[in-house]
């Protein structure tokens, strides 16, 4: 089913200009989750295959003017489209991604139009806002979850309840579902940042503090840190780090319980997700949020 | 009635997000032409007003993204987003403003929410063509017409064609229209950048051929020129001009004819859209097409 929204992806693409395919087939096609989920949640449903196909296009998109704005060279180990062709291919890539995804997503019924249109605009406020929050120590736990909840779960909340409704099942419940999920998936992803390797991650790895970014282990870590600890950690705010100061950072996040507490939040989520569509005990949906926690990229 | 569509932009742009619409604020709101010519085709039609916003919110944005990449430092006459901020700032609030306008326009039919997506996916791909012709002298004619319909033409077309449907008139009419207005309105754009100085055109002029953009009027010249001339037009193309070179440029393109045929070809357009809606016969539409062709910025 997935070489299914692959190919519809391509057809769409190919429709609208030969050379925004090609660009297109340079870019990394990603684990595609949120295709997975539409199509676990709605397999019977014919639409799926073409809202899996929008929902891509549209997350595709979204990545492109990402690593523009984060500067990012590269994505999940290959080199981004800024950095193989430069910035101005990526957001003209992303426009047409965008936009034919909409073309596209105009075909379906007005809650799923409404409810996708708006997670983008969300989406892009959670750019703005992570963006915004990078210029300085940003340590308001509210403010993460706002951010994390706009950049990353609105989408897959917004996926999910649309793929409820194809398959006539509970739209609110499934909302939940792929909210939290969202949620514990940014979560994980921050925490990888600080445990993992740059080879796992296909990025350079404790990167997100070098940004400015105070990514929820950090906030934790910070509370429970001593005054001169405090102020060791401010002083490698933004700073390019050696590895005794990436030591230092790693074993605080360990001793601190910092990582260990993000990750059980994580999971809180997660289990969260599950009971919210609980009366559909869907061991599929299950090994979605067991695979997203316990994953090691 | 702009005021109208003015307040209702700032009321969907502050519902979205403070920063952006702070942001938002700092940008030249032009001409407003799709707005007016909304207005002007539908005014007894209450959506008018709501139209009017979501088209110029579109519009906006692709200048946003448009200034990102030309890497365009001035919009008319004041600096551009991604000069006061950067290009970061220019992609994210473009996306903002792309993505609250199609959340908005799923509100109206779908005739209107697939014309208007259409044409935002193939203004996208305008500007991809645009930025690709740039690599190179481009001087096949139809290559040229199809990229300024795309990059310009489209969404004036969809904009028209829209209005026409509240306003219960004839929406294949009001299409070619805006259609031959829109590329009446290029051309004189593209005229401009060769007869006009920068301090009435707000950005430098006699831009495009630096920038490597073979406009119609460039397509004409070169054609006319016999080859010791040809020679001299190539080994200025893309070059920083000195006075001497502007001066050569300049009086070719009066002396080859090759201006007086661009406007001709342009009030050719402007002629052939007022023919279109002859049976409404509108004083105002015909402003429109004289105030646009007759411009000196």
């Amino acid at each position: 089913m997935i070489k299914e929204v692959e190919s519809l992806m391509h057809k769409y693409i190919a429709g609208v200009d030969p050379f925004a395919l090609k660009l297109y087939e340079n870019i990394s096609c990603g684990k595609r989750l949120r295709a997975k989920l539409i199509l676990k949640i709605a397999s019977d449903s014919k639409e799926a295959v073409k809202l899996a196909a929008v929902v891509e296009m549209i997350h595709a998109a979204s990545l492109l003017h990402d690593d523009v704005i984060d500067e990012a060279v590269t994505r999940r180990g290959t080199p981004s489209i800024n950095a193989t062709h430069d910035s101005k291919t990526a957001v003209m890539l992303g426009d047409i991604l965008y936009s034919k995804a909409f073309y596209e997503l105009s075909y379906f019924s007005s809650f799923i139009v409404q409810k996708i249109s708006d997670a983008v605009t969300k989406l892009s406020v959670g750019e703005l806002l992570d963006v915004t929050y990078s210029n300085s120590l940003q340590l308001d736990e509210d403010k993460y979850f706002d951010m994390i909840y706009k950049k990353t779960a609105v989408l897959i909340e917004a996926t999910a309840s649309s793929a409820a409704l194809l398959a006539g099942k509970n739209i609110h419940a499934y909302g939940v579902y792929g909210k939290n999920l969202g949620l514990a998936f940014q979560i994980i992803d921050d925490v990888l940042d600080i445990t993992s390797d740059s080879q796992k991650l296909g990025k350079p790895a404790l990167a997100d503090f070098k940004e400015g970014k105070t990514t929820l282990p950090y906030i934790y870590l910070y509370k429970s840190l001593n005054e001169s600890d405090k102020e060791i950690l401010l002083k490698l705010y933004k700073k390019e780090l050696d590895n005794d100061e990436k030591k230092w950072i790693k074993s605080k996040m360990q001793e601190s319980g910092a990582i260990l507490k993000s990750i059980e939040l994580a999971r809180k989520l997660g289990y969260e997700a599950l009971e919210a569509i609980e009366e559909d005990k869907s061991l599929d949906l299950e090994k979605v949020i067991k695979e997203m926690i316990e994953r090691e990229f």
